[in-house]
């Protein structure tokens, strides 16, 4: 299995799971601004999860640029965090039609906790396997950005049994922690 | 962020778009020239965002053929590009719909105005990174075919209120425009 | 516009469109053999479309690989040829519900000679553009399959004016006659 | 055809079929802890065929990585493989709402088995295009988990005239079969 197989195919998988979303936004029957504004909440759940998605393929590729070595618990995990990452349409049609509802946004908020998750360890073990040394490693060790971001996700959890909002709104965050960018990142970025 | 990457992940993001436009195709229940002919409206909308994608995916790919650097901010440019054509198979199944109604237009016109827009910002900020002196910046600053898509988008989003046809009408003048072989474009072709 | 690019973007429409067909076959309500049975039809317009699907994948690719230089043209006829592509799937989903209805086998018929009428004119502007000692011109001039495969379809086309059944018959018949191995493209194959 | 085009396809029909699977889980309409529970059988054959592709994408790598040389047989096989692999969805769409059905279950097990046959038949064909003393047919000569899992799926149709669960179950215990971690397969995954 080389490196970059699994990139390709993650890249495949989320560039699929990015679009698809957008077939849940039906067209609505009628042609007036009320039957429009009922599509508000679909989009903005939409528009939540379409940047939920990019960051993930974003930061899916920083990682692996700083890969060397993978090993068969890597390609594991890495179909983990793509199953997750996989029911996040789900979870963005149904919290979609409801905003307000405790439970599509439980489910949200916890999809999107799994996704974080598998991401981290998925992080451990490209560590692992490339040694403490190994690039992935030092960039790794001051990137507190990720287990911030799972913090962020537990407490949405927690937080829709009382404000269901907390769900989409705990995403939202994350995207917003993640969007400010990174001047580590960015150097990278400048060598071509 | 490898630039071979950001085309990869934006070419399989436009196959994907292009090809569900047709999920919007319903076979009718009815196997007669009148069921057939009612699939005209929704027909003629499809082939006018086939052929708007297409031209996206060739214009972004001579894009970026001239581009030596990106950054994190052309990165983000590129999305919201994704993200603005990810809403056309939406608008075209609304608007294929209703090819006389105001609204569906007006969408229809807005998005193809914001995918203009934000394909524009792509090309200024390719440039800012890549310097007066590059390639994309020179090929860029005879291009005024992009500024005028982007007025004619603008003027279909006005027309809209007075005369919805020109939502679908805007699209297609930009693709006629797009269309015509361009000379300095063709000579980049024949170079293999 | 180099080739690969043309034809990674091509894969990629390929591979969606013989995948989406699937989403045409719907679960039956019930769980009986007579449910299963009614599901043989679109099946079979299925397994006739995925075919049909998979030889242009296999033919596009043979072309391109004797190929060297492509300009605006062959990018425009491609494009074309991947919009009649495009339509199969619904197609595919209208015959499949009425496999002896005139106007559905029609349609199929009408749009599987267009994906012929348009491979050919693809064929033709490659040999054009790479001359007429190019490996292109020299394996095209000694592939008539091409010619009677758009034959074919055009007869299937007529056909299903008086029996409907010849427009999926002509697109199997064409499939059989694609399906035999070809002496110089095995080959081919053989040098790895 | 080289190698790397009959892969790349491969792999973009199956990051497809993968990701399609989540269409058939559809958002419930209630918000209620009883409309989730109802997702439980749906999801429970999603989770069962997102493992089965996954593993499926995994191994046609492998086996793909031990080739040098394929023909225009593996080629058919190798659609053939994609073509039972792209009804998967349909079988889990029909399963996921009939888990003690008979029908539905047979037919998951049958179109898994055909998927385990394909597959078997392709490594037949790569031995035999590469020799006997290739790389794959060493690699295959002691892989006897092909035709156990094969077994396996076979003893699951049977099983399914008794006992319906056995459909979904023959999947699993075949996922498990290759969820172990293979020695052999370590070994070359750690050779970067």
């Amino acid at each position: 299995m080389t490196k970059s197989r699994v990139e390709a195919f993650t890249d495949g998988v989320i560039a699929i799971l990015i679009t698809i979303l957008v077939l849940d936004l039906h067209a609505p029957e009628d042609v007036t601004w009320i039957a429009l504004r009922q599509l508000g909440e679909p989009f903005f759940a939409y528009v939540v999860s379409f940047i939920a998605i990019a960051i993930y393929w974003n930061n899916h590729h920083h990682l692996y640029q700083t890969v060397k070595k993978i090993d068969g618990t890597v390609l594991w995990v890495n179909t983990a965090l793509l199953f997750w990452l996989s029911i996040l349409p789900f979870a963005t049609a149904w919290v979609g039609e409801h905003l307000t509802a405790m439970l599509p946004e439980l489910i949200y908020a916890f999809v999107s906790f799994m996704c974080g998750l598998t991401y981290n360890l998925l992080d451990r073990c490209l560590v692992r396997v490339n040694g403490a040394n190994s690039r992935v490693a030092i960039v790794s060790k001051h990137d507190r950005k990720r287990w911030l971001s799972l913090a962020i996700y537990a407490v949405g959890c927690l937080l829709t049994f009382v404000w269901p909002p907390a769900g989409l709104g705990a995403s939202l965050m994350v995207s917003v922690l993640w969007f400010i960018p990174n001047q580590r990142v960015e150097q990278e970025f400048r060598v071509k």
